[in-house]
């Protein structure tokens, strides 16, 4: 059978033809129909997941794998992004993106090299990025004269230039802003690029710290500092409306102090979550760069006086680390939890029945599909005649697919189906009647409660010291945010973080000014910082 | 202003609150909203952009970066895709991928690097692109000890082996396939990836031939031989339709000779597009690679039988060079001509005012654009006071947006607006009653007409010839596709390229077996070849 006929048999229907623009043969289906046969990569649990409680990172690692998210792949801190974990990375792009549009930027794609001159022109971003640099020293492999089908690199094609895979991109896109900021009239330039980076860490983590890794870079340049600055702040509330709404992960918001500051820039914000062990996550950055970019690149615009200016610059960016923090957040000792809203399957359907009773079934299982599908909500059906139930539904629980319908035959005679959700694991018996409309307000609910969930977990684990004893004592016991005083130096921060293994996250926009004393010092305090353990 | 509310205001509304699945407080817009404030990166037009009759190659160059589709970079022969380019690219990546999913395949992301030991295990292909691979051979910068301020690569850092940066994915996802597949229940695997890749061409053109480029690249497995040919058919079969329905570019389908075939492939599929100036364009490749991967790769599967037989595979892939075929296909000397279905601006607004009338002018265009905005077409309003409408005429035609309103109080008093089409130059003044109606039918007859013209175009440019001497005449008139009997050799094929710059573009599978004569050798045929001088 044809693929595109397995998958519309999947549904039960065949190529219809709909309306279109234009007059030739169109293969349509229905919304989300793709859904239906994807994600067969599970593999066989053989065995239970590691307990949160026992072994946190041991967890993670496992969960992040046996629920086919990622792997770690034959080049060394790279990871493969398995289909069902490149499915809610999708989602995430595509929510992120329609806000990105929303704020008035375009997308557009730069070069994956940059020459080392380039690279070099911005010092502080240059000395940031240079100890973990994948560098392009040649263009060309030659048969091995040494070893006979084996190929090494050709000692006669050495570039004139070293190329830098880039770690980020300002230093290519500011150098192709110049040509393309002459006036006042060329500002705001708001552009976004989704692509990979690569930057060479020794130690890496799926998802969370890897060698290459996926994410969306803004870059965005100003008349005027106030401008930029407000577009800095502008995508930090971007960035926390998605870890929020859609992630359904509760963030603090803030500022970087100087030695958590991206290389090159006057000001780091960032949004912070918090993970079930009690360590925070950075998920997500927006930098004020002044006007550092625009002066090593000679970036200057006509204002309307007709004086020359340097152009003042934002970067910002979220990447696949978002997906760790998806996991970590609220996953539990039987798999992910996912938020429905980033589910790429938000149903499964496990039918139950007897031998020879399948087609029935699927048969009046059919309505219940539509009518899901018709609502816009991705839905599964689990027709594997070589699994039993029990072994569906512990799949399921691996893959966090927030609801799940087992439906039998006495069911659907009694009118009721039975409903498992997957964040409490409660089971409900709906009537069938409305079945659509409950599942639509049961995902609703699940992804406020997930939210909720999170939040009370955070408020919880964020507490307020006035100690360097209880400083310690709050870290080496629940973790989580530590909210104190502290003098405001490096020095100060260096020690703690040497002390302790916490850092300070951030100076929490929210924070009000507060006098007071530094835990450590005693010198006198303006306003309290989040410490914690991180990510 | 924030910008989120300069975009709100460009359409006279402010955040909407609208019903969302969860309760927090979400910007909400009108579809299309986006189109409104995009691409006001054209560059003023000082002068007229070269005649294709007078050279080809430059307008086309011209055309590209004029219309700010893209750019040459400061990295020798990587491009900078433009926001204008990369929303057309965008429109093509989002109607793609949904073809891919309907015929079941999943997304998914594999390592930018191959470790050369991967790079070389299937010596076909690694031949086929050892002389085009940027190499990485280290991973960090130091300072310069001789060049105070600059960077250069540590020598300390040198990798153990060095990584290629992919120039096509096969070696790395069949290393990784080894791990996914054991039984037959694993097959088939279908799966996507969206990713950029490298090859070091010495002479680069603007989105047809560029170091680094842009594409999808389908790599599938199966248990049998006839399902994967079958697979290799079905994405051949999506490309045409997707070339034929949205590019509006007729191809022909066919077979590449051994000459021809992707390094590594048992067989190669393609479209071959042709341009205005009579040559050949490759649009997409899909190639059945029989066991060639899973042998070199070791990637066995125990069958239903439970014996083990290796995969077998195919790969699939079209890239941002579908940008120039775009561009050449259609466009004139003027600019730019896109289909509708891949603009991302459909209609242009012109308001013609006298001073101090254009806010009362907009605010009576306004239903025509929110009418337009809830058919689902994009519409901008050229509002700019700084330019005069012939100027922004010109810009749009430049742009290729499909169709141009030029609206003045007086039509709007007439109940007429004066509509005009890109692909013709028509204009019409048509009712404003049902104005939108109207111009969701003209966008179809655009789609249509531009299909047409370059279905018209190709089949004056197919010609079928009996001999050599013809051959060369039809390759020197009017160039185009010359199909031709040849001797099926290797030798053959090679003396007509040397000789007449021809390649052989396909086998196309719509020519019918037929007895002839090589033109060349005068040795028997059975089957007519389609030549051409490619690009």
């Amino acid at each position: 059978m044809p693929f595109s006929a397995k998958v519309a048999d999947c549904l039960g229907f065949n190529n219809v033809i709909c309306p279109e623009t234009v007059p030739f043969v169109v293969s349509n289906v229905v919304p989300e129909y793709e859904q239906i046969c994807l994600f067969k990569d599970t593999p066989k649990m053989s065995k239970s997941l590691p307990k949160r409680s026992e072994d946190y990172s041991l967890w993670y690692n496992e969960l992040v794998k046996r629920a086919g998210l990622a792997e770690n792949s034959a080049v060394r801190g790279c990871m493969v992004i398995k289909p069902y974990g490149y499915a809610i990375w999708e989602k995430m792009q595509r929510q992120l993106d329609d806000m990105f549009k929303r704020t008035g930027h375009e997308n557009a794609y730069f070069p994956l090299f940059v020459p080392k001159s380039l690279f070099e022109a911005e010092e502080k971003n240059a000395e940031g990025f240079a100890k973990e640099c994948a560098v392009v020293t040649h263009y060309r492999l030659q048969t091995d004269p040494d070893n006979p089908g084996k190929l090494r690199v050709d000692p006669n094609a050495k570039l004139e230039e070293e190329l830098i895979v880039r770690p980020t991109s300002e230093a290519i896109i500011w150098s192709t802003y110049k040509n393309w900021i002459q006036s006042y009239r060329d500002l705001p330039l708001l552009i976004n690029q989704w692509a990979n980076v690569v930057r060479w860490e020794m130690r890496t983590r799926l998802f969370l710290r890897t060698a290459e890794f996926l994410w969306q870079e803004g870059h965005t340049a100003h008349a005027t500092a106030e401008e930029a600055l407000a577009e800095t702040r502008q995508m930090l509330d971007v960035y926390a409306e998605f870890a929020e709404e859609w992630m359904a992960l509760p963030v603090v918001k803030g500022v970087k102090t100087e030695n958590e500051r991206f290389a090159g820039a006057l000001e780091t914000y960032c949004i912070e979550g918090l993970m079930q062990d009690g360590k925070a996550l950075q998920a997500g950055t927006s930098h004020f760069l002044g006007q550092n970019f625009a002066k090593a690149f000679d970036v200057q615009f006509a204002n309307k006086e007709g004086g020359l200016e340097y152009v003042w610059g934002t970067s910002w960016g979220v990447s696949t680390r978002l997906m760790g923090a998806l996991v970590m957040a609220h996953s539990d000792d039987d798999g992910l939890i996912l938020p429905p809203r980033l589910a790429p399957v938000q149903v499964v359907i496990v039918p139950i029945y007897k031998t020879g009773q399948l087609d029935e079934l699927k048969e009046r299982i059919r309505p219940i599909q539509m009518g899901l599908l018709a609502r816009g909500i991705s839905v599964k059906l689990d027709d594997r005649d070589t699994e039993r139930p029990g072994f569906k539904f512990a799949e399921w629980e691996l893959k966090g697919v927030p609801v799940r319908l087992a439906i039998g035959m006495r069911d659907l005679d009694n009118g009721t189906v039975e409903v498992a959700r997957r964040d409490t694991k409660e089971k409900l018996n709906l009537p069938l009647a409305d079945i659509v409309s409950s599942i639509d307000l049961l995902l609703q609910d699940i992804q406020t409660n997930i939210y909720r969930r999170a939040s009370a977990f955070r408020d919880t684990h964020t507490t307020r010291v006035e100690s360097y004893e209880e400083f310690k004592q709050v870290l080496d016991g629940p973790g989580g945010f530590v909210v104190a005083h502290y003098d405001g130096t490096s020095e100060t921060e260096e020690r703690i973080k040497e002390e302790t293994k916490a850092t300070i996250r951030c100076l929490a926009l929210a924070e009000p000014d507060e006098d007071g004393v530094c835990i450590v010092t005693g010198k006198p305090s303006t306003r309290r910082a989040h410490f914690a353990r991180a990510y």
